[in-house]
């Protein structure tokens, strides 16, 4: 049994992420934080968790995390370098839910985050927090940079083609349609629901922090060095990331062969599901942890088409927290993911 | 004053064009045509029209078009065929909005559409009904094939981009979002609400009877062969298609430049508009005849990506029709289109 | 042909009003108001308008309405009352889309809008805007109180019934749900998708501001007085409004007597559809300026159950503001509105 | 440990029933049946259920339950009744997710299911399975009919006001609000994506088959007989029920002594939430066992509105069953449904 807090429990991430370690048989929720919603209960932000979670949120302190072996850190980006060295010098370990610990190059932080950072010193400790590809770094971590929501659903459907060189590196596009819930509470007239429902549209063309997450990760974890294009989508659904990537064949492969690629990387691991035949839905994975793939390769023009879904409130960040947390702490990879 | 009538008026489409026809100043609607409706009233099919429109549906026959002037055909795909020849025999002009005459290779067709075509005599006569490209075979056209729904908003994006070399052939990729009014009236449990619902999935890969479509057309208009991969995606919404295409650059454009082209191509096209900094949403082109277009260019990976989006009802079929008859009998091009 | 400016062009009811003046044949639109957007184009507010409406927005002054016949307001509820008397003075007419001058009793306008009423001496001018009730009041009138989008929706089903003694008085309950747009542009927390989306709830239980606007007018029609519960709920859907409106039975009546009721007073309505068969769905009435009315007898527990839906944003405000200019202006009832 | 089957598997209500039983630590899942998708695995059907449950749906027999201790039927309406006598005879335990064992007025049944009852010799057996209620008839019950969806939302906060004559029993209006998925799966025109999105509809007004249940249920437990119309809503969300219901009041209570009256008979009910100042909404109890309730007085008309929300499928359906079974079999009553 371990001990956890969580920072930044009045946001959508911060919520689900209590929804899921509410059934974990191996944590105790110790304390809760937020900034503005401090004082109330947990149940007067979201009514939801009434008669199930009892608890006060508080303004956070390095002090009152005293007793935990984990503190999670569902801030909005930006906010987490403020408190992590903190908590590192207390000796406990962090699982940052935002970006603040994805980027090992300051310099790409800022041209995306558009601010300084300013916690350099301990970008070297983070860990990039995908399970398939960095379980054993992730196991002795003391900090866990949780992937961003689109690259969750976008990385692991690539590294397989890159690394067996079955696609081109350049000429790559991904297409990433999202659900609101991915841009956290937001109080502006664009995502108020008269503007959002019955429509579409790209967003944060070229500039999306997402975008060089996406490469660093793909370069270190492929040993290739893309070259690509991301354009993320808003969609009237509350969750859920539906993520359509493009890329030119360098081998010349039939469907088989790139299941087989799949079949070899991801063989054992409990929540990639994969198909030569069934095209992912966003229903299919919703208020699970799974990421599901699918494929199409187009003969005529040397072309093939990777499907990928997750729900972006899980495998897009709650749930991978939890399994990084599971990872870390010799639990069960799959315990309070069922 | 021209009289027309409508053949399969109880589909979405015909309803579609029904609520443009009697909105146009130029225009008496004469008989209206449905299969299973037929005896029933417009408005026992859509109740919409009720103290609007007052007809009874009728079985098609040649002899009940005799005082029309045009004949719009609003029945899915593969039915056309078998009244287009007689309708023209009888020195009507017809604008047929699904697929029977929209690709002049008849074994394309039979390979997309699954099944042979049966008027192949009367193809050459069919004109591409894309006003902005096609305008003068349109006026004096007896036969309009008027675009599929995707088509209508991938094809005036790539085309400018094409003929004028700004972009690689080969490696576009094609990602659409679509609406289910788009697949018409439709009873299959995967169109049932709780299952489009909060959902999203990619269909048809490879074999959407759209990507000949686009292919052909495109290599008609461009002069250039493309090779390309187009991929459908269904949405929960009602109407709009949102496309978003991926190119490699083979000029080295800024957006200024591109800019430029299509303000070479479409300054005057009065339902084309096209920015430099807004970016498409399906909302702003709902209930309207527009396409709006977007772009951006990535330098590092010399890639552009186009946005558009279209009302797959209006643009995408009734309201493209609309503009087929305006041009075709000499009225306004924008009349009953405002 | 006649010249009309609107105040308060920035938001939802002041765009659709501007959609249906561009379609009237005997407008002429001059100049177009708003606050915080003053000095935009009304297509950099709404890029839909793009290449349809090219007009800046100014900030208000008497002034500039000097060339119009006609002032159409669209602001929020307590905007209109502190330039509607200038107006008047300037002897242009005006129909205000807002709640100002519904109430007749300023100290029921106190305590539902929550601001004390500055205009009180120009209420006595003011006429409800409920053509079907007002229609000769309406057709002099300088000052149209157009009214509420809930009581055009619950007002028109129940004068009849209350009128001929059809049902008691006491104990009517009025169920109504509504889309978002309802409520205008919002940025607050609970008007946004995530928190809108695939809920509902209701609001403002006992403290609507149109609870008194039903109350009262029902009274000046029906020359009964109810007691009536309202409750509204909102809806994850942009346009449209539900209600259904409970009653118990005074008379031993079956459902073609109630039919024979509605046919009496609304048989020459041109935007009153009603049957005795068809239960009304928000789909049929949107983007319409009709309303649909439906009914069921429920003999055994001697109650009535009336349906009723229109288009918040249409019969519900700038529809019926048309239909209202119409009257007032001579035009034809339904210019403008097919 | 028990070991149980569900009949029915490939509904909605069946999906549902296996998420939550699969996070059940008291239960071994047995044999899963099907009538047409017989033979497929459960995740061919629900891919959803791919490397969760890996099971082959099969045709019912009774020999087939052998092993299990109680089975969970999630059949149509109609078909349930063929097969629990057998169930029965054959000494298991049944928990009908349908409607066949709800009435025991076989008149009743006939009236409103549209069919002769054909069990009706075990229908005294039958336990109607509301916890709050039925507590110890349900402990020791061989056969549970589980409630409707609308009488799971609406008898709760009817009961106490009723039983202790806070409200009249004659004039109550209920007005329910449902999602899709309460309709089960659909292949009719009328619940496809485009008939149901941006819509409301009442239907089945006055010959609902939930409507002599809400009565007889009302009036077996409250000793009181109601008189009242119910009418349900389709509206266009997956999941919930919003149930608003109108009743003149008796007494001359305010909403505090309402407040003590559910809380004297729901003080100590794990899945009940009642509040003085909350409203309910949907999204509050969606993937959850909880009803809350709400409620308003109106002290001017005399009336009084309660507000009440569950989820269709959990409170409505599955959980409610997994509800009953932990009593049934001593399991802690929120086991499986935290």
């Amino acid at each position: 049994m371990i001990t956890v807090s969580v920072v930044g429990a009045s946001g959508y991430s911060g919520a689900e992420l209590l929804k899921l370690l509410v059934r974990h048989s191996g944590v105790r929720i110790d304390r809760l934080f937020a900034n503005t919603s401090a004082g109330k209960k947990l149940a007067d932000v979201f009514p939801a968790f009434n008669k199930t979670l009892d608890i006060v949120l508080e303004q956070y302190s390095v002090e009152s995390i005293a007793k935990s072996d984990l503190v999670f850190i569902a801030l909005p980006s930006g906010e987490a370098m403020n408190i992590v060295p903190g908590i590192l010098a207390a000796g406990k370990r962090v699982i940052d839910l935002g970006g603040d610990f994805r980027l090992q190059d300051t310099s790409l932080y800022e041209k995306y985050y558009k601010r300084p950072h300013t916690a350099a010193l301990i970008l070297k400790q983070a860990v990039y927090g995908l399970p398939e590809w960095n379980f054993s770094q992730i196991k002795s971590a003391v900090l866990i940079a949780n992937p961003g929501c689109y690259p969750a659903s976008a990385i692991p459907p690539l590294v397989p083609l890159l690394k067996d060189s079955i696609i081109e590196p350049a000429g790559i596009a991904i297409s990433s349609l999202s659900g609101v819930s991915g841009a956290g509470k937001s109080t502006s007239l664009e995502m108020s629901f008269a503007e959002v429902n019955e429509s579409v549209r790209a967003y944060k063309v070229g500039v999306h922090q997402h975008y060089p997450e996406i490469c660093t990760v793909l370069t270190a974890l492929s040993a290739v060095t893309p070259s690509l294009s991301f354009v993320p989508h808003l969609l009237p659904i509350t969750r859920g990331i539906y993520t359509s990537t493009y890329a030119n064949l360098k081998k010349n492969v039939n469907e088989e062969a790139v299941y087989a690629v799949y079949d070899k990387y991801y063989g054992k691991a409990p929540f990639i599901r994969y198909s030569i035949s069934a095209i992912p839905e966003i229903k299919n994975v919703n208020y699970t942890n799974y990421i599901d793939i699918g494929f199409r390769v187009n003969q005529e023009s040397r072309q093939i088409v990777v499907l990928s879904a997750i729900d972006n409130l899980v495998k897009g960040a709650a749930g991978q927290a939890i399994q990084n947390m599971n990872i870390m702490f010799g639990f069960d990879e799959k315990e309070g993911l069922k």
